[in-house]
């Protein structure tokens, strides 16, 4: 496995791969990796690409009441795993080489970032598009890897990938979860163990709310009246939304008539958890 | 030459071509061929790339009010020329292939598009630059051409590239001009004969600005009023704006210490003409 730091340095390796004829897989992460982001090394091997892994935290994705000084940084632990995973290739650039000087071009995604997670984050949605923009134009994949686990950041990749005719195939990778149900995520590190315990409210509620769709429950506000009850009552979480949504483009269904994400984040401490759940409908 | 409508098609061709070694040089028009388009072909073919040119009028860039549905088209007399002039690629897709579902996803350079044809044309960069950005990935050029005629235009391209890490290098192509100095322009041809003599006073003061600041004069104002006066006193022109700027950035210079771009835009009759002049001044 290599390590660079260079942009020139990607792209001159990632050339060289490309003429020997393999298909490069980017799997962009801020590090601090974890089984998540593993089993997106996994699928990417499977499927016999050159994986390219970029680690950055982006400062432009954060919000200035954000964690982005305290966000978790490992970068020796991030490429021992990385290389047990099987990546070929570490991109860990500077705020520098990623920026050099004053970043004009934003590439902004409407609709799909309003909702959710976009309305507590404001910006944060055209931090991801703008960095992910760059990384592909940089490592040039042919295939791009993400966790389900940012549902909404998912659906924003791909509808900007589709709209601005990126050469590049999007596949979503399904949530790893700890053995009681808690969604991997670098940012678990800062729960303390009575929160850590209390979060597993979250993939319990999604679940019970995703076995009520399965009984006929078709009320988008009783499926998300339940969740907010259970989280309530079971935990000290604060809500910061529970929101049930079209699967496809995150609209607010009438009823539940296809496939829906149920998605929620929630604050324990000073810790913002997100999880989701993909409940499949048929079109009634 | 080859002329296609698909995607698909576009790709299929430049990857043969990039198969063979060559290098892919893309010229972005929206048709209705002149000198100055046919300069950049000429410039492309000198450096032995693969020429593909785009012919596509852009919904995106044109605001409610503009001249989208009369914006001349003749594509036999371009692709005629095209070959001409050595065009190996004439990519032509419909409006439908462009855009086959409602376009979420806008590229934005701030700062550069919110001075001189981005106050009377608002969001007409943004349509620009998020084109640009899906012909790139269509047809994934080494090289793209644009003319200094759209002198904003080149700056902001060259500003997304830079931010965005477009492995794309951006060539500006000087200004193609009628004998008697008027820049060419698919809109030309909706000038009246005396909108059309009238219109030369654009070059003239441009040309005697020029003279004035290798003269010595280094007054933004002065430089503009010279010209403000020679338009409204030799034409029937209705000024849309005439500015000094930093031929680097845009920005309004407090005195002209460094290279400029003197730009401007007027309207002759229903006809808005732009034309500009740079004038490279040593840093003093």
């Amino acid at each position: 496995m290599e390590r660079v730091e260079r942009i020139s340095e990607v792209r001159e390796i990632v050339a060289g791969q490309k003429k020997k004829g393999l298909r490069i897989a980017l799997i962009p992460t801020m590090g601090y990796l974890h089984q998540g982001h593993l089993s997106l090394v996994k699928q990417a091997k499977q499927e016999g690409t050159f994986v390219v892994m970029s680690i950055f935290v982006n400062p432009l994705q954060f919000g200035p009441n954000e964690d982005l000084s305290r966000y978790p940084r490992d970068l020796e632990h991030d490429a021992k795993l990385a290389r047990e995973a099987g990546v070929d290739l570490i991109f860990h650039p500077s705020v520098e080489e990623m920026y050099p000087q004053k970043n004009r071009t934003i590439v902004e995604v409407s609709e799909l970032g309003n909702a959710l997670c976009g309305l507590s984050r404001p910006g944060h949605f055209n931090g991801v598009t703008t960095v992910v923009s760059k990384l592909f134009h940089i490592v040039q994949p042919d295939r791009a890897y993400f966790g389900q686990k940012d549902y909404q950041q998912y659906l924003i990749v791909r509808q900007m990938v589709r709209d601005l005719n990126f050469p590049i195939e999007v596949i979503a990778v399904p949530i790893v979860r700890e053995e009681d149900g808690l969604a991997l995520s670098s940012r678990n590190v800062f729960l303390t163990a009575e929160h850590r315990r209390e979060a597993l409210v979250l993939s319990k509620s999604l679940a019970e709310a995703e076995t009520l769709i399965r009984q006929g429950e078709r009320n988008v506000t009783t499926i998300e009246e339940k969740i907010r009850e259970k989280i309530t009552e079971e935990s000290s979480g604060k809500i910061d939304y529970v929101e049930v949504r079209s699967a496809e483009n995150l609209t607010k269904p009438e009823v539940i008539d296809d496939s829906v994400v149920i998605a929620l984040a929630v604050k324990f401490g000073t810790t913002r958890l997100i999880d989701n759940r993909v409940v499949e409908v048929k079109n009634v």
